[in-house]
């Protein structure tokens, strides 16, 4: 016996969602037949409003609820001549709230990944060659995913960025907090080792 | 710093659904983000038609893609005289894969759980009646989940079909096909030997 059609339809829709599959997608769905239709309408005006409501700032790419985005507003940061690369606005998030950091960003959107068609054009590089002039940035720090494509990616802004007279950064590599040393794969270990300080 | 309020909205709406907690859902609120406006419109409708698309049949409670119920109209299924209560529609799916039953179904809609406001006047019982008067029903299978739930309302359930000459099944209890004798807990084991059969 097969699903009526529009349970087809849902299912499939839902599987899009991150770390959704099948059984997951059935599960939500079977779920929602059973919500009220108000519930699905906010549901479904949450969603599709989205694009309205949701808008990333044309400048740094960063979320914002208002007209102006808070970090490009903000005469302090802006003062800073510092900027963060990160790759989507997310990351902002979890930067923040280390309360470390208080210069610019920059979102590039990706990280370098040709054979799933995102190459370098994707990465608009001249908007942020074009900030790094504009704010007369003296720093740039690099805060990728230390993966292949995140690896990748931060090699090819340093020798894009090397012309300029910048100091050009990347997040340290080594242990994670409260890690134990069991638990900690040799690669972290090996940058552990060569990335030690004075103590 | 803070989301952006439509972005908590959203989340809020997503950790309504089956097994998503915070974290889940900002994955998924994030995910959304990047979508393209036509796939945000695409899930929106997919979620607020539901109602109007996915429907129950009112005399079984089984989904129905037509005007028609295929079990209420299968002149073969109501000449069985038999019927299976289940407890959700996605039941039927299950049940309806194994190919073993070729009878009517009804769904209850839920589990006697008076701690949670489901109780007995929720199972809508002289529905259920009606159809076994109607269909001349002679065999009940009760096919509920095998937790307490499910157990008081089997229990209730045959309390309230006595009067009635009618043989009132459930299904077996015992191993789970391809078990190992090592994983299986204790009451599934007992109730496994109790209701061994000849071989």
């Amino acid at each position: 016996m097969r699903y009526p059609s529009h349970l087809i339809k849902l299912i499939q829709v839902l599987k899009k969602l991150p770390g959704v599959g099948a059984r997951s997608a059935e599960r939500f769905a079977f779920q929602l037949i059973e919500w009220k239709q108000e519930d699905l309408e906010e549901m479904a005006k949450a969603v599709s409003e989205i694009p309205e409501k949701i808008q990333a700032c044309t400048a740094c790419g960063c979320l914002k609820s208002d007209s102006l985005c808070t970090f490009c507003a903000d005469s302090k940061r802006i003062a800073s001549q510092v900027l963060c690369i990160i790759c989507s606005p997310r990351d902002v998030f979890a930067i923040e709230e280390t309360k470390e950091y208080k210069g610019l960003y920059h979102v590039l959107g990706g990280l370098l990944s040709p054979l799933n068609g995102f190459g370098p054009d994707r990465l608009a590089l001249e908007t942020l060659k074009k900030r790094i002039e504009n704010h007369s940035i003296q720093e740039v720090v690099i805060a990728l995913d230390s993966t292949l494509e995140g690896d990748a990616t931060a090699l090819y802004l340093k020798r894009e960025l090397s012309p300029y007279s910048l100091q050009i950064s990347r997040l340290a590599f080594g242990l994670p907090v409260g890690s134990s040393l069991d638990y900690v794969d040799g690669g972290t270990l090996a940058r552990a080792f060569s990335g030690r300080g004075s103590f």
